[in-house]
């Protein structure tokens, strides 16, 4: 099976990795461009969801990275095509839901090359509503960014509008409602999120627990937060008055999730019990790979201790692409991890994760 | 009379709106490039006062605008002719005058383009002398900027100077002056700026006031006012300090001015007392459109409630340009706004405060 | 003697410069970007020390600026070849000293051109090691900077370095580092830098002395901190937090430095004890007037009190370039000035500094 091979091809490449295999290899910065384009282009040709949905909000992020990395104008005209042709620049309805405003990312990251207002307008309306009206019921309050996956998608919209349009409002709003979710369900001992409250241990007798007893943190989950993390402190100013937080919450997640990566440079489903979810999961660990190599890059981690791990993932997740550019391995909407996911799971977010991680590790060998 | 017929337009216009007239009509990109571009080469071609005056100062503001919209080689060079051949990149004489610095923006505007450090020696120099010898007279010391149009002259030559050179001082300095003006002339309960002292509510026997009993707040000061605060907030960044004064002033301003404006889409040269002052004040309306535009498409006001007033002023500013691109119905300086100004009533800010709302209204559609 | 010629010229020419002697002669923009690029090459071929050296660290920082001013292409090769094949982007291995990273200046101005993160690899490493583990040995802690020449080689790498890479941590740890430097160094009495804690007067029966009885103050020191400071100012953005000190100190600096200029044009290398040390000293000088220009030019100092200033030390270190473009007069490595250092004293920061007031002065006539 592919899979055990990987295993394999993994152990014998992190013994034997050297500069000379790095240049031939998957570090090689002509193959990752060239991965990078066909993995994209693949998965454009096979969309999934409507073009503003929560997964295309992570596809296209990844998407732009692309472009950014390979200057291909196929890649730019298809993100042009999602602005003026799918999406008429306007995210999804719900302006109080993280999952439709992700989408905006994108169109922000695009205006700034236009330069074309129509491109920013539902941008502003729809993150002005989440503002003035954060909830669509009155009097049913609760915190808006109640699930940790909406730390990718949120903040980092928020946070470059408001540099874009120098309105220091969305820069507020930002760091009071991703402080309202890390107070929620970041675990300062585990240094993981929670996937929501209900996963939170309160001892009220309810609480959720792995087989082996350990609470349940979900990959996918904190891999989108250190995503968000990333897009957030790639725009906050060195002076900006909150960084120190994001920095600090980035610094010790990253050094956790480190220290659970597996044998074959995956990360499983649930973190702390890989036995019961055997499988390499693809989204998350795409997410960890940008997250570190973005960090290394920038000097927050430190490269020796962090470099074997992101090679080793970064190996990892090639060998999950087929022939044709589908990235597999990717733990689909929902359903329960456990349940076997395979080779042939794809998902967008998927290949957004591995974009974005594309996007980084060249950068560490260029 | 054209006035009136304009009024009837406007009517009709403001009721009959829509998508296909507004690509058709003066909404349209192609229109607003053309008309600023023909208003402003007619304006150049009828210059009225020496370069440094205050008046050139909110005209060139409005050129500079105009090339940035339509990019017309015709502009730039009619800009760089302003430094090179007309004024030496010298503002006039009264360094602690801010009518004779206001034309240093261009100054400025121009040497981020260009680059050359002679074009800001004497705006430097000019600051720095405002600075550390505030007043001409020894022992007379007033504050600084005293009556209420100055803020759009002076401080957004400080905080774009500080900005490029990198030099706190200039933005303290800012900072520190126009808190002083707003102390002495904001009314907060009116949220409007009183033109100077004088027109300060002061219940000691002489308060002026309108005929029909109202304080008096001109017009043309408040518009220089919003133009002013708009040109400091483009500056500023983010999570500058002190940025939420400013953009807490913006919108208590504009939700008023808003309620202020009359059916045609103009505003009356007294705000609170338009039937004393029947005709509409371009140059006013101009920078109010200017503002209200800026705020829309930079997430600080509601596009929906605002777009309605934008659009009114739009149409009724153009319906005041004659076909040689002449500006009319403009307030003349000094003059007592009672008496008629009329239709062919020129004067270079109008121009200035015109090409300003079209480089933001054009923005809000394309 | 040509160093007497010299003085008379530069008497001469002090008394009878005038815009048109300006235009035609020295402050000739032609004139200026000829002399940068003839040194500059002059010193290229005539390399003394091991590139990562210090005294190259000053050299290069000249060398980029020479390629600004100049836009010479063979200057951008000679400093593209520092990278790529004299160093590898690798600074000197003593991590934890100044020394061994100034030349990562240069590393990152042409990071910032280049955008290859393999030309910030080492940079990151090396900063990240300095802070993490300050010192080589354990339990012998001192403090970090602990002669002022360290404030031009070391600030400058730590706050470029913050703002490219968006960590706000390097520019904590610079300010703090420079702040130590600064308690320990710096007479506010006398508005200069001992070079260490053997020049600070500490009353205990060994403090020493010139032949004059004043303290002792380094011409070259005290230029490497100005020099440092402008690099630091040109960085951080007008409203970082901690800019004011800075603001404060070179202002101040810059003040007394005036004040000890000497007749003809230079400084002498004990500022305090011209007499003791007859010959003008140009490295030190050099950066006294790059200091000084940079200052007038962004508006931190008196444009007509420096002037003069600034004129009188361009046109004395002009004196010193021989007709092969070297720069002569530079005070050797460690040697005793008093030791008469001559005409054909040359030493690549003597250059580097020659270049860096090039590339300021040119702006104060362009």
């Amino acid at each position: 099976m592919k899979k055990n091979f990987l295993f394999l091809l993994v152990l014998f490449a992190s013994i034997t990795i050297s500069a000379q295999d790095k240049k031939n290899g998957v570090f090689d910065g002509g193959y990752i461009k060239n991965i990078m384009e066909k993995t994209a282009k693949w998965q454009l040709k096979n969309p999934r969801h409507k073009p503003t949905d929560w997964t295309n909000g992570a596809f296209y992020a990844g998407v732009f990275a692309a472009w950014e990395t390979t200057g291909s104008k196929d890649i730019y005209k298809a993100l042009m095509a999602l602005g003026n042709d799918s999406t008429n620049w306007i995210p999804g309805k719900r302006w109080y839901h993280g999952d439709d405003i992700a989408i905006c990312q994108t169109f922000i990251d695009l205006y700034r090359i236009e330069k074309k207002q129509h491109m920013l307008r539902a941008t502003i309306d729809t993150v002005n509503k989440l503002i003035a009206k954060p909830y669509p019921v009155k009097g049913i309050e609760t915190i808006k960014w109640w699930w940790c996956d909406a730390l990718f998608m949120a903040p980092p919209v928020l946070v470059k509008l408001g540099l874009e349009t120098k309105n220091s409002n969305y820069l507020k709003y930002s760091d009071n409602y991703f402080k309202e979710c890390y107070d929620l369900l970041y675990n300062k001992e585990e240094r993981l999120f929670a996937r929501d409250l209900n996963y939170v241990i309160k001892n009220d007798g309810k609480d959720r627990y792995e087989a082996n007893g350990k609470k349940i943190f979900w990959s996918r989950g904190n891999g989108w937060v250190l995503g968000g993390l990333v897009r957030i402190m790639k725009e906050l100013p060195a002076d900006y008055s909150n960084r120190t937080f994001y920095e600090e919450l980035f610094k010790d997640m990253c050094a956790r999730i480190m220290s659970l990566q597996q044998e074959d440079g995956l990360w499983r489903a649930s973190l702390l019990d890989p036995d019961s979810y055997p499988g390499g999961e693809v989204s998350g660990s795409g997410f960890f790979c940008y997250a570190l190599a973005w960090g290394v890059n920038n000097g927050f981690l430190d490269s020796n201790t962090y470099r074997p791990v992101i090679e080793k993932a970064w190996i990892a997740l090639n060998g999950c692409v087929n022939k044709d550019g589908r990235v597999g391995w990717v733990q689909p909407i929902g359903a329960d991890p456990r349940k076997n996911f395979k080779e042939d799971s794809w998902e967008v977010y998927g290949t957004g994760a591995f974009l974005l991680a594309g996007s980084e590790v060249i950068k560490m060998y260029d």
